[in-house]
C-alpha cells in the first residue's frame, strides 16, 4: 500500500520522479493507461501535473501517444455544490450503483480522503471501501490549483488518460463557487447540482446562473430526520425550474431527491444520468456539444492569452489603472474615462 | 411639428445638419439643454449619434463643456423584456406616475412611435398623449444599433445630456434578448422585467440570467381577461425568486402585478422604484454602486478594445480559425488544439 501511496502523490521528491521516468518508457505508460493499471494511471498523471522540465517531456511525449486515441463514449459527468452539500458521500454512491451496472468509474475528486472516511463514518462501510478498491474505480484528487473548480491544463489531461484508459465514466467534481465554474460545465456532459434540503439559504454560496446550468438538480440528505425538508425542497425547484431559461432545448432540468446513506433515489438518479448520456450518444447531440463546448473553450482561452499579452505591458497598465483611479475617486464621468482610455490607448498602437 | 420632427429624426441631411451646427454654438447647446429645451436636446443627441466629422466636433466641445456637470441624482430605470410583453404601454403608464409626483424624466425607447400610438390605440388616449406632450417628459429613440440592448458610445453620450439636463429620472428601454443586456444592468440603478401573465413559456426568449439581474418582476397585463393568470404567474415568480441568488445584499427582488391599461399597480410599481433609488441615494450606496459598475464597464471595454487589436491581426487570426477549424471537424482533441494553439501563439510573440 505504502508504494501506491506514494505513486498517488502529486509531491514526488525528484528521486523518486526520476525512477519513475527512467523505468517507464512512453509505451509501457500507454499499455499500463489502457489496461487501467491504477499505478500506472497514477503515474501518467502525475506526470503531466508535474512542472518539472524532464516530467513534462514524458507527459508530452505519453500525451502525443494518446493522441486522439479518446474514447468518446466516456461519458462526463460534473458535480457540483457547496462544501457540506454531501458531494463525496454522493459521488460514492453513485459510484456503487455504476459499479454494480458493470462499468468502470474513474472520479477526479477534490478530495478523495474526505470521499473514503465519510463513507466509513455514515456506515456503508464495506460498500464505500469497496468504491476505492474496485477494479472498476480510478479515483485521483484534482489539483490543489483547481480546487476553485476552474479547468487547468492539467485537468484536460488527466481527462484525457482516464479517457484513453477507456473508463465508461468520469465523475469531476467541484466546488461551485469558482471563478470557473463555467469551464467545467463546458467540459461536462451532463451537469448535477447537489444541494441540502431547505437550500434557499444555502444557494448564497452558489455562483449566479448555476441553477440554469443543471441538468440535474439533486436534493440530498432525503433522510428520517430531513425528509420533509426534503421534499418541500423538492418542489419548490420543481416550480422554480419550469421559470428559468434551461441551457439544452431537449431537456427539462430534473429534480431529484436522494439519500446517499439509505441509497433511496440513488439507482433513480443513475437511471437518468445514464440515460441522458446513452440518448445523446446515440442521437449524436452528445458529439455536437462537446465540438460547440471545445470551441467556445478554444475561443475563451485564446482571448485570454491574448489579452494577458497586452496586460503585461506597462504602459497600457498605467492607462487602465489612471483612469480606473478617475472614476474611482469620482474625477470624471464613465464616458470621458472611456474616452480618455481610448485616446491613449489608440496613440501607443499607433506607434506600434 | 415639421420642423420638430426634423429636429428629432437622427438621418439629418447634410445640408440641415450644417445649417444647425452653424446657428447653435456649443454654449446656445448647453444652455439649451439645462434648460430641457426639447428641440434642442434632440439636436445634442443627433449631433453625438452623428458619425460626420464636423459633427463629431460640435458633439465633443458640448460633451465638454457639459464635462462632469452631471445630475448625480437622476434615477436610472431600465425597463426590459420580449417583445410583445407591453414595455412601452408601461413605460406610458409609469411615465404618467413620474409626471404626476411633479418629476421630469427622458425616455430612451428603442420605438417611441409605438409608445405613443399603441397608447392611443389602448383607449388611454388623452393621457398617453400627454406623456409625449409634457414638458417635463422628453422621449427619444435610442439608434437601431442598439436594439438588441447593448450600450454604445452615443448610449452613454446621450444619457450625459439628459443628465446634464436635470432630468429626475431617465427610463432605458431594452428587449432583453440581447449580447450585452448586461452592459445595461450595469448602466442602470434599478433593473426592472416586465414579463406577460403565464410567462413560463415566453420567458424562453429572455436573456439567460436575466432573473437574477432584475430588481422587479413586473407581470404586466394584469388585466380583466387575463387577471388570474396573472394573479398565478406573480405567486410562482414570487416562490422562484426565493431560491435565486439575489444581485443585491440589500434587497430582495420584489414580483409585482399591473396593468398598464387600467393603472392598477401602477402607482405602487412607482412608489417602489422610488422609494428604492431615493433610499439608496440617501445611504450613498447609489453613487457606490455607480462607481463599481462604472469600473466593470471601462475594464470590459478596455479588454474588448486591446482583444480587437490582436484579432485584427491576420497571423493571429488565421492561428485561431485552423485550430477551431481542427476541433470542429473532430481531428483533434480540445487540449492538442489548444497546446497547438498556444505554441503558435507564442512563436508570434516571441518574434516581436
Amino acid at each position: 500500500m505504502s508504494k501506491r501511496k506514494s505513486h498517488i502523490n502529486p509531491n514526488l521528491s525528484k528521486n523518486v520522479r526520476k525512477r519513475l521516468q527512467d523505468t517507464h518508457s512512453t509505451d509501457a505508460l500507454l499499455e499500463g493507461v489502457r489496461s487501467k493499471n491504477r499505478q500506472i494511471l497514477a503515474q501518467a498523471i502525475t506526470l503531466v501535473e508535474s512542472t518539472h522540465a524532464d516530467d513534462r517531456l514524458a507527459a508530452d511525449a505519453l500525451l502525443t501517444a494518446i493522441g486522439s486515441n479518446k474514447n468518446p463514449h466516456c461519458g462526463r459527468i460534473v458535480i457540483t455544490g457547496s462544501p457540506g452539500a454531501g458531494k463525496s458521500t454522493l459521488i460514492n454512491a453513485l459510484g456503487n450503483e455504476i459499479v454494480k451496472a458493470g462499468k468502470s468509474l474513474a472520479i477526479l475528486a477534490t478530495d478523495p480522503s474526505s470521499a473514503i472516511s465519510q463513507g466509513s463514518i455514515l456506515g456503508d462501510k464495506t460498500r464505500m471501501a469497496d468504491i476505492g478498491k474496485s477494479e472498476a474505480v480510478f479515483i485521483r484528487p484534482t489539483p490543489s490549483g483547481n480546487y476553485l473548480g476552474g479547468i487547468s491544463k492539467s485537468t484536460l489531461e488527466t481527462m484525457q488518460i482516464c479517457e484513453a484508459a477507456h473508463f465508461d465514466f468520469i465523475i469531476l467534481e467541484t466546488v461551485g463557487v469558482g471563478q470557473s465554474e463555467y469551464e467545467s460545465y463546458k467540459l461536462s456532459d451532463i451537469f448535477l447540482l447537489l444541494l441540502n434540503p431547505g437550500a434557499g439559504d444555502e444557494i448564497q454560496g452558489i455562483k449566479r446562473g448555476i441553477m440554469e446550468m443543471a441538468d440535474i438538480v439533486c436534493i440530498n440528505k432525503y433522510d428520517t430526520q430531513t425528509k420533509e425538508l426534503a421534499e418541500a425542497t423538492e418542489k419548490k425547484y420543481k416550480n422554480a425550474i419550469k421559470l428559468l431559461q434551461n441551457n439544452r432545448e431537449d431537456w427539462e432540468t430534473k429534480v431529484l431527491k436522494v439519500s446517499s446513506i439509505t441509497q433511496v433515489g440513488i439507482p433513480a438518479l443513475w437511471k437518468c444520468i445514464d440515460q441522458f448520456i446513452s440518448s445523446r450518444i446515440a442521437s449524436g447531440l452528445l458529439e455536437q456539444q462537446r465540438v460547440a463546448n471545445n470551441l467556445s473553450i478554444l475561443q475563451e482561452k485564446a482571448e485570454n492569452y491574448l489579452l494577458s499579452k497586452h496586460l503585461a505591458n506597462t504602459s497600457i497598465q498605467t492607462i487602465i489603472e489612471r483612469n480606473r483611479a478617475y472614476i474611482a475617486n469620482n474625477e470624471t464621468t464613465l464616458l470621458n474615462a472611456l474616452l480618455g482610455m481610448y485616446s491613449e490607448l489608440d496613440k501607443i498602437f499607433e506607434d506600434k
